[in-house]
């Protein structure tokens, strides 16, 4: 993303009836999707959220308090409208797809659903590599087809979510595992397991990473070994959002472990990406720090499907409304 | 409010299809916002920011970064949609009114504004009384008399904003008088003065509370000594919010400095009041404890006229909808 285009955008800002600067994030919000639209008065809609959907080998472990089964109803939940994305994606006017990558269902064809499923779940990486190298590659190919296709539909805006029982484990191992702190200090609760539940997990995925010792270097690597379906898909989505210029909102855990796998892969990729709010899990802040991105709510969530993106969907959208509608001091008249 | 409904609300959110608490303050939100409403599927609009503006005789003093013409330019801004506020508002579909409670301008009538001035501005408080007691009991019944009438239209959501160039000083003067601290500590840059120019304002209202010495236990003594009228309106404005039942959003520092007198005049009042956003000026934070209110948002704004109240009233319309939209596990076929 051009930094003069920024700045432009921002000399425009500074000459609306305002103190300078007095809209803080909302004029960095709005200046940097300016940038990346390549225009002062962008287009935000179309919006359109990905919910990509995995199982988990690892769930076989214990380390959910949710039964696998309820990827599959969510999924149904998904395509009926009730979840929570399909609520705050409405009130955003955002549309919600739901992308089956890895679900260990079959599903038929049905409005609202991609069905591009790679495997059905990953394996259990206490035991083996969560995928192989060729799954996981397919798995960021489901998403960069995505974002093609967005482009191509003249989607303006994309955000990411996710559902898969048991994906905070792989997400606090790909943490872990690129920034070689302490599992501990990066996994959390998920669904709201008990203390006991918690220390199983942290040494699940500390067995995990000991097993495959995954190369920080090779994300693809990491993503193959202990990662997810539904983690590549939404690595792969933030990957074409970037490479088609289209401005992507990352949800929370899940979707922002994505994020990474996909900045790791090229550095300009985090100049695209909005982080949309700050997880209540641990490890979240650290992956934000990763990739430089400040989160635009903090709203204590920990739902994931995309529901904190599409909540920041509407403030982005609210910014850049600032830029294409607000007065400047000429035009009203107001002494600068 | 009653915190039986408070906790009928949150047994309701409790079977969505969703682990418990996981969409966080969204269901604190739309439990409290119930309960104001008293029923579980509550009306979130319409929704009215009533933007109060009054003038300031410390200005005199330099104050402000900016000319005290400001304050009626901005007027005339707002009643052509081109502000900050008109933006937002409409993207979040709320509705801006205009009240002229104290501006030094005669308007002519106009769609969108009120002309309920009490006075054409007030003294500079370093030399005499801001208002009189009688002026600033003036200014808390335009703004009661505003919340009665939108409970007759039906409103269901009231957002606040102000304007008033110099208007942090009396808001710093308002939560220093009322707390005690130092002024220094609640004292901050306005529209963007430097160092020297705050200094001097810290100087300026260390002066005028050293003058009056008004009483931090009669908040109207307060209001009338230190205060603004926009103040007062707003202190009006959210205490009959209260009266009426109509939960309503308060913006940044300006407006927090009118909730912090109404809720000083009756403990309840603080129930129905939502904390926009986390203002830039350092004493916002502190008159937030005083009522006991976290901040919805924090986007870094500085801007008042109801900037935040209007992003903020987006995200609790959105925290109702998940009460009244999402489906319950019962609903869905979702193991809870």
């Amino acid at each position: 993303v051009s930094s003069d285009l920024i700045a432009q955008t921002q000399a425009r800002l500074d000459n609306k009836t305002k103190p300078l600067g007095a809209l803080g994030r909302l004029e960095e919000i709005a200046a940097r999707y300016a940038a990346i639209a390549g225009n002062f008065a962008p287009e935000t809609g179309p919006k359109v959220i990905y919910t990509f959907a995995g199982d988990h080998g690892i769930v076989e472990e214990g380390v959910s308090a949710c039964p696998k089964e309820v990827t599959t109803q969510m999924v149904f939940n998904f395509l009926r409208g009730g979840a929570g994305v399909n609520v705050l994606a409405r009130h955003a006017g955002a549309e919600v797809r739901v992308v089956d990558i890895g679900v260990d269902h079959e599903f038929e064809p049905a409005p609202g659903l991609h069905l591009c499923k790679v495997a059905r779940g990953t394996r259990n990486f206490t035991k083996e590599s969560a995928m192989t190298r060729e799954e996981a590659i397919a798995a960021l190919e489901v998403g960069i087809a995505l974002a093609d296709r967005a482009k191509a539909e003249g989607i303006a805006m994309l955000g990411t979510g996710d559902m898969g029982i048991g994906n905070t484990t792989p997400s606090s191992a790909i943490i872990a595992a690129l920034t070689g702190c302490p599992v501990a200090e990066v996994t959390h609760r998920g669904t709201g397991i008990d203390d006991a539940a918690l220390q199983k997990k942290i040494g699940l995925i500390e067995a995990g990473l000991a097993l495959h010792r995954p190369d920080p270097a090779d994300p693809v690597d990491l993503l193959a070994k202990v990662g997810g379906l539904e983690i590549g898909g939404i690595a792969g989505l933030v990957l074409g959002a970037a490479a088609n210029r289209i401005p992507v909102v990352v949800d929370g855990f899940i979707s922002t472990a994505g994020a990474l796998i996909a900045c790791e892969l090229h550095p300009n990729v985090k100049d695209y990406v909005f982080a949309a709010h700050a997880s209540v899990e641990i490890g979240h802040r650290r992956m934000l720090q990763r990739i430089d991105a400040e989160p635009i709510l903090d709203l204590q969530l920990r739902l994931g499907e995309g529901t904190g993106a599409a909540l920041a969907m509407g403030i982005i959208e609210a910014a850049v409304k600032i830029l294409k509608e607000m007065a400047t001091f000429a035009e009203a008249g107001v002494t600068p």
